[in-house]
């Protein structure tokens, strides 16, 4: 195990509605001293869920991506809200987006986004026996909701508008969970 | 195809050394407006490089990550630099952080951290025909370097110091391109 730098310094630097920037200065066992900058993302973390149907179909949905300026296929996903664990997020946001209350709900794993510069943990969750019902959402217009079988899984990587490492990571995690590989 | 949101409008609000964030006024087709934020990053994205050595051993790096406060197991990585493409970068980075210059650089697929918020894209490579060549690299202390059986990549996921989700979809990505799935 190393030993951590010691932090000389921390302090927010920049913010906007939604991004804190903080900057930190750290000298490492060395003796070396360096400033990093670092995003701070909420504390609860965000859950992304992976809803199976009972004959093995992914419910995946199309939503407008504002980062990327496109429409992205992806997974439903949301922050975790005060007062909720991971379970309680993942119930709510799969009935909002994807339109279903799940029977059972699965921690498969959780993930960084980039480890060097961000806090943020997404926290991968397995959704299945599913019941149609809705909760209403905060989107600006009406989700694309789409089944893709779960075997066709090597087809969802090279479609250009799946683009998140987290997702790819979820259907790694949700292929062993299923036992395929 | 979806028609895309209209930019109203579209400025700076906060700014940093490393970090730039942007607010988005967007209208929706079906007329509804909304305003977002997204973080711009550097244009030309960055490398994520999986060295294969000619054992089928995956190269590794720990380093000390800012974001999570803590040492965090996975692949060399680092910004394309101005006047480089993937390859150059690759090949680079590869050096600086593995020690290794690759014969081969293969490109595996890219990817986004956070479609929604961020603009930043991850090139996922494989870099084989290894050959032990440094370059000096900008970290403030050497980085650990460890090999790690590719057959033993489930046992990879469960490591907690390896948790980027664009690692995960690097190694999925190598283990298709080395038809092991």
């Amino acid at each position: 195990m190393k030993t951590l730098p010691q932090i000389l310094s921390q302090r927010v630097v920049a913010r906007s509605r939604i991004f804190t920037v903080e900057a930190l200065d750290l000298r490492f066992s060395n003796g070396a001293e360096v400033g990093f900058e670092r995003l701070q993302s909420g504390l609860n973390g965000a859950v992304l869920i992976v809803p199976i149907t009972d004959d093995d179909q992914l419910v995946l949905i199309r939503e407008y991506a504002a980062g990327m300026g496109r429409y992205e296929l992806g997974f439903p996903k949301g922050k975790v809200d005060a007062g909720e664990g991971w379970r309680e997020a993942s119930v709510r946001e799969c009935m909002e987006e994807a339109g279903y209350r799940p029977g059972q709900v699965t921690l498969l794993d959780s993930v960084s986004l980039s480890a060097g510069y961000m806090n943020h943990v997404t926290h991968l969750v397995a959704a299945e026996a599913l019941v149609p019902a809705t909760l209403p959402g905060d989107e600006p217009e009406p989700l694309d909701v789409i089944h893709w079988p779960l075997g066709d899984w090597k087809a969802l990587l090279d479609e250009p508008e799946f683009s998140e490492g987290r997702a790819y990571a979820a259907l790694l995690r949700t292929l062993l969970h299923k036992e395929m590989l």
